[in-house]
Formats: C-alpha cells, structure tokens, sequence
C-alpha cells in the first residue's frame, strides 16, 4: 500500500531510477506452470526502447532483462518473478540545471514539496524509465492472457490533430507505422507533423486505444473495483495521462438512452450486443464484447524552447531543457498502456476465481 | 480487497441492495477528535435524495441516517464509524418483467454471468441507491478536509448538448439549478431539454466537473497512487461513468508542450504557476494548484421506450422499462462525485503524513 | 489496512462499541450460492452469549442477529453480507469510576495515550462484544468450509492448573461441559476451580485448542502468509490472547530433529504422515494431516478486589472494578477462536484458487 | 496480497530462491531522509551469514548486499529501495535425492501440493536463505527506530533444555556467546548440548526473545492489528517458529487475574506500571513498557540419520540427509526475529500517525 506496487492477486512492485543502479519489477501471485522465457520479457521491453527512429531519444540502453528468481526449467514455479534491467547510460551527467530549477510539466517540484528533496539526475523516479518494470510485468501478464485465449493490443489513434476514424483502422500495417498507428495515411500525416514540432522546439501529445478481446462476461468486481476503475487506474497511473474513456466515453455524454444503450441479442446460441456504445463492461464487469478505451497523453514536457519558472534559490528565471528529447512519447507508451491493460485483466480474472461455490467445487471437490 | 472496500487509510467499505433492509457504510481509520453530528451526514445525503425535483425519480425514500458506532460526546473516537440508511420502499413490486429480462445498459446481464444468479429487486447491488454509502462517508470526509481548510466542490458543467464555459461560471447560482449547473442560462435550457427527452421517452447524459481548493503541494504517491490516478478509480467505480479526464484533459493530447507546459512563478514568496492546465497535478501529485477533473455521465438506461434484449429463456423480446426512472442522473450524481473526490483526497493525506523523516519526528520526537 | 478488517479475499470488517447501538460486521467476498439462514448465524453467536451458565456474565443480552444485505431467496449473492446486532443493555450506568480510572489489565491507558480520549462506557471498542462480529463472520466461514468438507472445531483443554492430556479427549461428552472440555471429571475440577477463584474475589485464565479436519495440502502462502502465520495473527487478534502454539509448539524448542520430524508413509496409496508433531503444516502450508493449534487466554482483568492505579488525575489510587463479572472467558472464547480459525482457513482456500495455471484453466477452459 | 509482501506503509516484498541468480528484497514506504549506507545493511546481514561458527552449515557465501534504488547521496529519498544479494553457491550440485523424495520436516512435499512442482535446488523458495530480504529490509527498519530513540534487541533465551532465566541476563556477554546467550554458563552447556547432538547425527531447538525498548504507549490498531497479532503474524512467517507468546504467555494462562494485572503507577509524573506481566501491550497496544516476546524454533529438519518417508514415484524409501547442515538455526534465527520485530513495529508505527486530528494539525496545520 505504498505506492509502488498495483494489483492484488497478480500483484506487481516496481523500483528504480533514471541513473540508478537500474529499474525493476517484483511480479508476486504468478500462478505456477506458466511457460515464460526472458525472449518473452525482452520483446516487449524492445517495444519502448529508446532510440528506434527519429521520433524518439538517443539515449543508448540495451535494456536487457534478467530474471533472478521465480522461474524454474522454464515454468513459473508459483514464487515471486523479479526482473533486473540495468542502467547503462550512468555516466556523470551535468546536472546543474535541473538539480536548481524546477522544470515546468515535471515533477521536480513536487517531489521536493512532498519529500524534502530529490534524485535529480534524469528525473529520477519520475523518469518514463520507470515503466520498464511495468512492461517487464505486463509481458508476463500478456503472455498469460493468450494461454486463455485472451488479446490485449493497444495502438495510437491520434497525434496532435490527427485521429484516425474507427472504421479506418489497418491493423495489417502496424507494424509498418514508426508511430503504432493503424492507418499508413494518417501515420505519414503525423510524421510530418511531429517533425515541424521538432523544428519548433516543441512537442505533441496523442491518444492511445486499447482492445481486449475474448474476454468472458462477469470480470470485474462490481462496486469499487470495477473492471473500467481498475483500467482507469492502472492507465493513469502513467506519467503522461491526462483522461480515459471506455466505449462512447464523453461522447456518451452527449447521447441519449435511445441511442447509447446496447440492445442485447442472441448469434450461435450465444447472448451478444448489437453495438458496443459501452465499450464492453456493464455494471463494471466485462459483458462479453471487445473491451475498448482510450488514453490521452500530454505533449513531452522536456522542450528546449525557453520557458519560465523559478529556481530553489526562489527566483523566477528562465530556462531551456537542454539535450535530446522524444518530440512524442505516444508510440513508446503504447506498449505500456498494453500491458497496464494486461495486468488489470489478469488481475481480475484472479479475483473472479473465488466469485461462486461453484468455482470453488470445481477446484476444491 | 473483496471489492466493497475503497482507500487504504481511511477506508470505506458498502454494503446494500436496492430492495434489501438497507444500504450502508463502514467509515475505518477516521482520525480521532473530529466533530460530527447526523446532521453532518445528512446535509449530504438530501443532496442524492430523490423526487426533489422534476427531473428526479419519486420513489419515496427518507434516507435518514443513523451512527452506529464511532462517535462519542460527538466526537470521533478513531474506531469504525458505521452509518445505516434504511429502505423504505420495500412493497413487493412486480419483478417478473426486469427477473427475467437483461435490461440494456443495465448490470443485470453481466451479475448473472459472474454469480450464476443475482438479486433482480430493483437493480439490487447495481441499484444507485448503493451509492448512499458513499455519499454518508463523503460528508465526513468532506467535513474532515474543511478542518485542513480544503473545499472540495463538484457541479454539473454539461448536460447533453449545453456545456458551460469555464470563464462564464457564476458559482452563487448553483444552488438556484435544480440541475447543479453554475450558470441559469445553461440550466434552463437545459431543462428545456430533458423536458424534450421525458417527451420522448428517453433520458440523457452530462459532465460533471469537480474542483479541490487548498490542497497543499505533493499529495499522491508518485507511482501507482497518483492523486490523479486514484481520482480516476474513484470516478470510474460510479456506476454511469463512463470517462474521466483531469485539466485539459482529451484536450491535451492536441496540445503541444509549449502551450501546455505551465510555467512556474512567484507568488508573494511563494511558488505557484501562471496557467493550469495540468489540473493541478504534476508527477500524480497535489502541485498546489487547484486540482480540477471532470466524469462524463452516460444517459440513464432506463427508458419507458421499446428496446431490444434477450430473457433467461435465451429468447430474443423486446422491453419497455416501466415505472418513473430519472431522465438524468448527472445532478443527483453530482454530490458522489463530490464525495469520491473527498474519500480519495483525506486518504492520500493520511498516506502522505509518513512521507519524510522529518513528519515522523513531528509526532514521534 | 485501517485494522479493523481481517482477511484479503474473504475480508470481515467490524464495527461497534459495548454500550453503543449495537455491534456489527461486514463480510465482503463470501462466495454465491452458499445456502444461508439466520439461524445458522444464530447458533453461532448463542454460543458465546452471556448469562449460561454460573461462570458467565449476568448482562442480559439477546444477542440477536439481523442480515441486513448480501443474501437473497436464502442464498448468498457474492456481495457483502451486513449483519446487525443491537446492543438492548444501553440503560444508563455509573460509569464514573471507570471514566477517571485506567483499569489494570484493561485498555482504558492505551485507548487514551494513542487518540487523546475513548469511549470509557463498560469498555467502549475493547470491550469483549466486539468478538460478536467475528463469531457472526465465523459462522458463514464454518458453514463454506462444511460444504468442502473441512471442519472447524474448538475446545478447551485447560484451565487454571487443569490440562486434559490429549489421550483422555472425550468429545461426546464436550456439549455437558460447562466449561466446553472434553473430559468430565477435568471440567469438575476446573468448576471446583473457579468457584475458589471466586470466592477470592479473583480470576482465571485457561488454554483453548483447535482442531481443523480435512483440510487438502498445500493450502496457506509460503513466505509471509503462512497458514500458521495468519492463524496465529488471527488468534492473537483476540483480546485475552497472550500465546500462541501449532503442533508441538514450544515443546519442540526442547525436542530434537530425529523426534521432531514426522516421517511421511502411505495409506491407501494417499501420502500422510506417521506423526503430526508439525500440527499440519509443513513450510506454512498444510500438509494433510489435523491442523491443531492452541492459545493462552489470560486470567479476566476485571476482578472486584482491590487494584492500584492511577486516575485521570494523574492521582495514585485503589479500585475495585465493581459488577459481575465473568470469572473466565475461556468457555466463551472457544466458538470465537473456532471463527478465528475459520475465517482465516475460509481467506486462503480462496487465495489458493490462482495458485496454478492449471487451477485457471478449470475454471476458464 | 499475494504472500510475498509483508506490512502496509512500511512495506517489503521478498524473493528469490536458495541455488537461483539471489535473494533480495523491495522496501516501500521507508520514509525519506533517512541516513543510509550498505554498510548499515551489511552489517546486519553478517549477523545471519552462514559458516561463522562449529554450529552453522559451512556453505560459503559472502551474502554481499547491493542497493538498487531508494537511497541517493547517502539518504532514502522516499522512492523504493531494492537491494540485491547474488547467490554465489550456484555450482551444479547432485540434487537426485532431494528431487525424487519428500524430506520430512521440510516444505517439498506441500510445495508440490501447491504448485503441481517445485524448484527442488537446496529447497528453493523455502530455504532459510529466504530470510536474506528480512534480515536486509529489516536493517533499515531497525534503524529508523534508532532515529526515534526505539530499541530492538533479539536473544537467544534457551537452547535445547538450557534456558536463561530472566533474573539471570547479563547482556554484556551477548557478543561472546557463539550462540546469542545472555549467560555464559548457560550459552557453554548448550554447546555441549548441541556437540552431542551432531555426534548423534540429530539436531536441536530452542527459544528467542526479543525486547523492544522505548516505544510510545499507543502503538497497535485496536481491533485485528493489535501489535502482538501483528508480531506473532511476523514472527511465525518464519520458516521454524512453531510458537509464540508475548509477556507471560502460556504462563499467563495459568495465573489468576490479581496476580497477572500490572497495576499502574507514577513514577517522575509518568504513568508506568509496576510489573509487567504484560509484555508491554495492552488492548493490542503498546502500554509504555518494554514489549517482550519469545518464539519457539524447531530443531533444524535437515539430519543425516535414517528416516522414513515416500518418494514421487509413491513409494516408501528410506533417506539420509546429505550434507553438512546447521544442528540448529536458532542463533542465526536470532537477527532474523529482530528484523521483523523491528519491521513490525515501523509499520505500526507509521499507520499511529493518522490516529487523530491532532496528529494530522502538526502535519498539515
């Protein structure tokens, strides 16, 4: 309950600075005979890797995972996973800037207003580098999730003023977009964009959705631990989100009864919606449909632009953060609202086991 | 961790259905020494009441709350405060329509799909009136926080097409609205249209905006406990939310970091920051701005109109959700949103207080 | 983590105070679908009610309890169950002796040194009432585990200086005893016992032991939540408790590893073991035989001779703790020991459902 | 929740396995601005390494500790704190044996039970190497307390049949004693004692007390997180503890209420009390006095005579524990009850500063 752990079952801990020793995760509540190889962990880990196009920071980190413990002749023994990557980008900075002055979008002053003080170099806990641990656990969580014949995938839907419409999506050309998105046009659209923001020493910001798909109806618990409050949770709890929504979100504030409700009908003998307005949960639970939401994420703060602020002598000056920045964080956080949707699922999934006797018979008959 | 329960610290824990014997709430971790009379709590609770005006159900329901346990002399004494509404409206009503068909947008679907079987009396567990609970332990939350000198105030800032400008808010109209809205204007025609929809048989949505006034610099924990993050939870866990954003929000995401940064000044010796469009967070903690969010509210499902759904008898039927149900929920929700905020807001302070050595030789030197 | 919940899945909460409205707990977590009655609760807590005998408090109390949510059509619905005692012994009493006297042996000097004043009213929160929560909690615990086919079940072995040796139980006879022993001519003594102790103006204290059949292996969580971890917190969560022993308990400090061991065998091609020195758990989890445990219940504190102490003053005085008093708890003890053990066998056969992939995979297939 | 995690605010979360890549340990919650150098660590976890007498197992490890995260320019920031210790006996041993059979006394057969298999190197997750991040985190703990002028200090009180009497202490010989005796004479027997043992291929137990010397009266939540439930949780979570009692534990049951009630006094204007019967906690809070408990330690279940047990194939077989193993584990037990009293009392201690309004005034006034 300190803050650094999330989940309840599936309960992950997470630790580490910017320029530490390095940053890891504690995965505890694994259930045991899981197959899990490091190849697993480290493709996930590559997904946010610094440094894999013009979009994103030079920092040089090989961000190698090792797992210490929890795994035994390639199976989940039931025991904690922990999961080390070393920071190798240690070399003494100069770090007199940000160590006196309050960046504004930051978090240094706050820190210094809860803590007394702070690890200044590269932000420390508040650096995006934090969510290596995260993406170290949700890799876990995905892999997981698919031996239960549930997907997780998030992708961006917007940068700047570029959204693309839902019924434009291209999954098959992902891959092929430097910035996640699902739609080639829209992508070359935003890479112009972004790179204008570059020549202006300035950033943007975007929206990430996600998908779970073949979820079974029931997950979630109903009152505070609903399966939308838990994503809500999990997906704010990244630095650089400002707001979620799940299905029709703050445009359904906006609709009518009429309109937003989801008709219930029955295909193969099955109960299933019409439409999906409600982004697959009723009454905080998964109804059985692809579960969407989304995630808007703030442009990068760091700009080399001068901007205003006040220094800890208490003095208003000006300052331009120096060095190379991600103009965008949007694509490099893809794969970490993934993988907090990964691990809320799996979470929940485990709170459900205990949800009737008739499960419990089923395991303890 | 059952899913009752919210906070960690100051932790609440509901229990209630619609049609049982009553709704209520135990109040855990309550600081010691804080004066508190019923009428405290029900100040708060006649705010969720209904049948208070033209736009609100007229189940008939006193609410009137009793304190168990926990308080002395009027004061609290530290121990579990526990508050108990009763129901009222428990005549036996004609449940055979709602027992056997899965009302869109409702949860009736998704419990039977989790429990095997639910309790189908008026919504039972998913029933609003669950909300009393948290509404009962808000008010004092809400009282405790005016002790640090913090205002938590929430308001509706949207009702389906109408939304208030933040720079025409006129706040000493508010209590003028029957729909909660700072603006007359805004409310009346707003009131123009819920007319319409009650015409046509349908309901609507809204926003609801909330501001925290006076909170000090770095509250939240800055990883999985953002003050922001645990703000989302709490929102998202009111059952017709379906979206959550903090400062500009969705609105971010178009920004750049030249426009959204907030630059930092001085303020009578003081740091504060010129703009806030952050929402008073940085880093998921208090930046000692004031913290403002707003839910979206998706438009009651209940509607007297033919809608399409399937029965237990897995056969496909049409429903028309008889009695008088609110065409809005958005002012009535207003007062939850309001009390969630306060919940989560007295929980991060008390987490905060073990934050530095230096606290800790404040209590214990 | 406020203290007073207990349990993470199957997680009671307890409210009230001796002379307050009444007393309470909320059970949050109960699996659906378990047949219950008020009268199964009853039973429960008739067996720990006042006034049954000689040995017992003369305070007139129906003790009797109210469901006020959670189960529906006989059945519980897997949302919380709220139940209700209300205190009838509420007519005012001359508390001045105990408002401005720490009692020795009570927590009247705690209660004041950690929140500045307490409810001082026949004990407030301290008082023994308080175990009637768990003693309600307990028995929809014991009544889960019957349906498994695990049981639950206390007794007392000794009290004052009478021990019943383990080979002389006679359980047909444990319903006779007044005392709940399961020997009659050791119940004698220890009646003979306590009327001395009585007429001495004095108390007892005595050994409560219990006993949970058929419980499968591997049930409890290796490293901090050991079966025997949370038994012995559960247990010494109870007012009088001073000790707590599993199997040979402080016994095996004095054996040696080739007595102590318990060799493992088969037995209709089952794995059991020759001995149970260990007391049924091996590395904080069961291992198939008998849970047995044990606990030390220290001597009533409130005795009517005279004490010294200091009043509120900070004056030197004599008290005699005036009205009837139970001149032994144990016998009342027994059934909130027996919930205790119950509760706590409940919370971890719920969190052993996700311990294997393949447990996941009976219920998700 | 997921039984690696131990404590609320003060929170660690151990792993790793005995023949894996390490041990370590995450502390969350530490507060910052604690002083803190390995070498603090360091020296606590000498106090449990292994081979450093004729009584403990002679497997070679440096048990050199490693900080991760948390600690920058010599202080806790606030942030976790992961430390590191890598195991170095990794060498392939011959584990046929341990691997095929059951070992009684030990967790092979319930970890089976459990997980389906087990990491089956030295006992893997079960191993006393386990206790490496407890005895770690607990240095930190144990040093937070020293800041608040709070002691803690484990002894070992008997061995076998030898036991210190408590007028018989004489802590300056603490250091001399290759046990942890407070008694030269008594520490020169059990050596003897424990001779014999090893000639007779056996083991032994013994008994540790612990003492925890100027905390504030107050300490403890009232109901289910008493301070001695919470120590009892701490104390048998380790692996041999088959018992535990606080003040005249077992004694106490034995006793009559005038002679175990302490009576309060004053002693320079301060209410103390005369005897302490207690242990120092009363109402499961600290009462002023010295807290006292003792734990009861197993002998060691690793010996080298013959003993029966079954193998995987179902059979019963005849085993001889390979190896040079501890005879007893109660000395290097000793730092490791320490640290989870210390660790104990820390998180108690932190959830007493939301305990009144008082309190939350000094902070936030």
């Amino acid at each position: 309950m300190a803050g650094s752990s999330f989940g309840t079952l599936f309960q992950i801990t997470t630790w580490g600075e910017s320029h530490g020793a390095g940053i890891g995760v504690v995965v505890d509540g694994c259930p045991a005979g899981l197959a899990l190889s490091p190849s697993d962990i480290q493709a996930f880990l590559n997904r946010r890797k610094p440094g894999q196009n013009a979009y994103s920071t030079m920092r040089k980190e090989a961000d190698e995972v090792e797992i210490l413990s929890g795994v035994f002749e390639g199976k989940t023994t039931g025991t904690p996973i922990s999961l080390l990557v070393r920071n190798q980008d240690q070399r003494s900075h100069d770090y007199s800037q940000i160590k006196d002055c309050y960046r504004p979008g930051h978090a240094d002053y706050t820190f210094d207003a809860k803590y007394g003080f702070r690890d200044y170099r590269g932000g420390g806990r508040s650096s995006g580098r934090e969510t290596i641990g995260r993406v170290a656990a949700g890799a876990i969580a995905s892999l997981l999730l698919k031996n239960l014949g549930i997907q997780v995938q998030a992708y961006t839907k917007a940068i700047g003023p570029y959204t693309i419409p839902a019924d434009e999506y291209d999954f098959s050309v992902l891959k092929s977009s430097p910035l996640c998105m699902p739609h080639l046009g829209y992508s070359q659209k935003a890479e112009e964009y972004l790179r204008t923001c570059m020549e202006n020493q300035d950033s943007a910001g975007g929206i990430i959705e996600c998908q779970i798909a073949g979820l079974p109806a029931g997950i979630g618990e109903p009152v505070f631990d609903k399966l939308d409050a838990l994503l809500a949770h999990a997906v704010l709890s990244i630095g650089a989100v400002k707001g979620f929504e799940i299905g029709d979100g703050f445009e359904a504030a906006r609709s009518n009864g009429s309109t937003n409700n989801d008709a219930f009908c029955l295909k193969d003998g099955q109960i299933t919606k019409k439409t999906n307005h409600s982004g697959g949960t009723l009454g905080g639970m998964s109804d059985g449909s692809t579960v969407i939401f989304r995630a808007a994420i703030k442009p990068t703060p760091s700009i080399s632009s001068l901007q205003q602020t006040v220094n800890s002598s208490m003095e208003e000056v000006d300052i331009s953060v120096k060095g190379r920045h991600d103009p965008i964080i949007v694509p490099r956080a893809v794969v970490v609202v993934e993988s907090m949707a990964a691990l809320t699922t799996v979470d929940l999934l485990l709170r459900n086991m205990s949800a009737s006797m008739d499960h419990l018979l089923r395991i303890y008959r």
